[in-house]
């Protein structure tokens, strides 16, 4: 029964999230949805790329946690429009990101990130309806984690490792989680960072803003 | 409609774990579950802890995992009787457990580790019906975590702070962790430690050796 019970709720959410998807095309909003383990780094990711690129773009972010405010209190001090949802539950789902899209002055931005809720599992089946899925692996964690959690890593369009910083202290072997994930996803696109030296954050915000053809 | 299922859900594995609770104490098997993000370590606590103490106990291991076996391939290498889950969902539940007991002679234990899946936020709400629920705070994660899934923090009888090696390149304050979680649950039982070095694994062990009277 729960399993029936689950198929429609994620029936559902993939209509809703059809909708946020129409939604940001009409608007002209570029999407990007982080997802990961606790504590690999989405925060940061955000907050070091706003630093590099809000000046050239409109951006808002909307940040799913379980309970609490600590993220968003964090990216707000850039004075960037920040909301979090509070979801008491594993994932972020398309109604709650189509609920929170109300709060938001969209005729303003043309940036949006959301940060889900520190999890592996649950958000790689909850699709939003954005233009891209990211996966942050921290180096800490492992080389083994595409093999543990393969739908995570199948629904990105992209890959950032980050915390390469740690390298030298790690088991952490790049090329080999490369290799697995390329497998898994031929077309993921990969970039190595440290968010706290910033040492390949640029690749990446480049990316973005070809993204957003500036 | 789906809250509601869900309180039914749970209230049915809040029974069956009562079982467990009752069929552990008949057996005389004293049951760990152990519960933290991807990557912090339950399988190399695991791994050290049997290393340690195998020779003196009768140990078997259930490992949860979403997908895969390579968690219970590591600890199988020790010749400990390890059976794994795969729970295509993020967490597993006492039914799971139950069932996963059918298939372990357990005249022959005195001694069960239950690996959950990695998670910060599901496991919290399945009750297994152990002995002790343990929680690893990995140190790369932040210091943060307990404010940001305070439930796995409350319900959890040990805290095993891991990876302590790495904190000479962290900004990761053991400090304030610990008051924040004192006041969370005045009552955990706290161990540093470092899988890797091995430093302050034994005051961990000595602590179960203890539980088991030994």
């Amino acid at each position: 029964m729960e399993i029936k019970v689950l198929e429609n709720v994620l029936k559902v959410n993939e209509e809703l999230a059809k909708r946020n998807r129409d939604f940001f095309k009409k608007k002209n909003i570029y999407s990007i949805n982080i997802m990961s383990s606790p504590g690999a780094g989405k925060t940061s990711l955000i907050v070091e790329t706003l630093k590099r690129i809000m000046k050239d773009t409109k951006a808002a972010v909307i940040v799913g946690d379980y309970t609490g405010k600590i993220d968003a209190k964090r990216i707000g001090k850039l004075k960037i429009p920040t909301l979090q949802i509070e979801t008491a539950s594993c994932h972020l789902d398309a109604n709650m990101l189509s609920q929170a899209l109300k709060n938001i002055d969209l005729e303003k931005i043309n940036l949006l990130f959301i940060e889900n809720v520190g999890n592996l599992i649950c958000p790689a089946e909850y699709e939003l309806g954005v233009n891209k899925n990211v996966v942050i692996l921290s180096t800490p964690e492992g080389s083994d984690k595409p093999l543990k959690y393969p739908l995570m890593f199948f629904i990105s369009d992209v890959l950032i490792i980050n915390k390469i910083d740690l390298l030298g202290s790690l088991d952490f072997n790049i090329d080999e989680v490369k290799n697995t994930i390329l497998k898994l996803n031929p077309k993921i696109k990969i970039f190595t960072m440290s968010c706290k030296t910033g040492e390949g954050i640029d690749n990446w915000t480049t990316w973005i803003k070809s993204e957003l053809k500036m």
